[in-house]
């Protein structure tokens, strides 16, 4: 447990491909490669829109959606201490005027919001659920983005759907062992998934991530684009990870 | 519409990668890679055990699984001329103490084969609702095959489940347009998702088949496998499909 929440132990790293800068703190959790995907595979609309990253973590998402939308971009945060560096990390990009964080509770935020107001939801959301709570006694922090302690994916889905406008996105990461919870879930809360996409450490390996896209009132049917591949079997990164420029 | 059978138009084809034989008619509808990837993509006991396929056509999955176990395998295939084709087939394969054939409508079949008495339902089914029925004025054999005219993808969920023991395997291949369909009906009838197999036309383009197989009574919790490439950009085959002997 850190109780004490120590500046020292911070850095600034670059996000990959970008000019884009990130505060990350050794105390608290790095972001993932899990976020830079999910931040390239959401569709946004270009030139205006109100989009809203659920368990924004240090915000990198948000941050990342930036580059390729002119909207308004808000990212909710339950920690603060994490909430902050995110903040520092708006400023830091003098992104201030079009990226601004929420310390909440996401289950309370529809009402600060607006109900069926946004035109995007994205989510990075705790992966396992309590049952597999092995390293919740190392980090509380890392633990609660890791965990489903304060978030279940169900809250999440009901919260993306609950501010989503008809036809709105929702668009999350999440492990693939979660896949029917994930898409019978959205059904349940009338979206309907439209996009998946599988990540692969290895050409060879199960996938390890997908990607999931849906549209609140959309039709059934889903198309499943082609699968990223992380890994060389050198261990370099891929060109799906990490396109030539 | 072709309403008087002709055996003039058949052919005897050998399946890729073994000595079976399979008898096909240009009159009726050939069976296709679908069948095959399903074939290898399911998992069968060796020794002894009760597989059924639904929906057999001219009989390719039961030649191709026994191949892989000494069970007894029973296809069920509504079309007389279809079914007389596999028929024929497991005496051209000396396969007719292991491999039989039921023309008859799936839809009937519990009954005759034993609720809750079987370790494997494998399907390959029509894969287009009756709104997408272009083709049906063609060749009615071909249309009931593509088309759900005779049997919905509900009514072969249903069937699987009826006939699994608890525990048995439920494996099918279909589009990924359907998956969110299927993996929600699969669980609505107690057979949970547990493997999945993407099949990609070329590297770099969207999945046209997916392979799905559930455990009647399992938990919660899918592996997705490695994609399969049909083709190199030069049009070869790759050895997802054609493995090197």
């Amino acid at each position: 447990m850190n109780e004490q929440y120590d500046h020292k132990n911070e850095r600034i790293d670059y996000l990959f491909h970008t000019h884009l800068k990130i505060i990350q703190s050794s105390d608290l959790f790095p972001f993932s490669l899990d976020s830079v995907l999910l931040a390239r595979f959401v569709y946004v609309p270009i030139q205006r829109g109100k989009l809203v990253d659920l368990c924004s973590g240090n915000g990198v998402i948000p941050f990342l959606l930036s580059e390729r939308t002119k909207g308004q971009i808000t990212g909710i945060e339950i920690q603060p201490e994490v909430c902050a560096l995110a903040e520092r990390g708006a400023v830091l990009n003098h992104l201030e005027d079009r990226v601004d964080f929420l310390c909440a509770d996401a289950k309370q935020i529809t009402g600060k919001i607006g109900r069926g107001t946004c035109d995007i939801v994205t989510c990075n959301p705790p992966y396992f659920t309590m049952s597999a709570a092995r390293d919740i006694k190392l980090n509380r922090h890392l633990a609660i983005a890791r965990h489903e302690l304060m978030i279940t994916l169900a809250d999440v889905l009901e919260i993306g759907s609950s501010l989503l406008k008809p036809g709105g996105k929702f668009a999350m990461v999440h492990r693939p062992e979660r896949l029917v919870d994930i898409v019978e879930g959205m059904r349940a809360e009338g979206i309907e998934t439209k996009r998946l996409q599988y990540v692969h450490p290895h050409r060879n390996k199960p996938a390890n991530i997908v990607l999931v896209e849906g549209t609140k009132g959309g039709k059934p049917g889903v198309s499943v684009l082609p699968p990223i591949v992380v890994y060389h079997s050198d261990g370099r990164y891929t060109e799906d990870v990490w396109p030539k420029p």
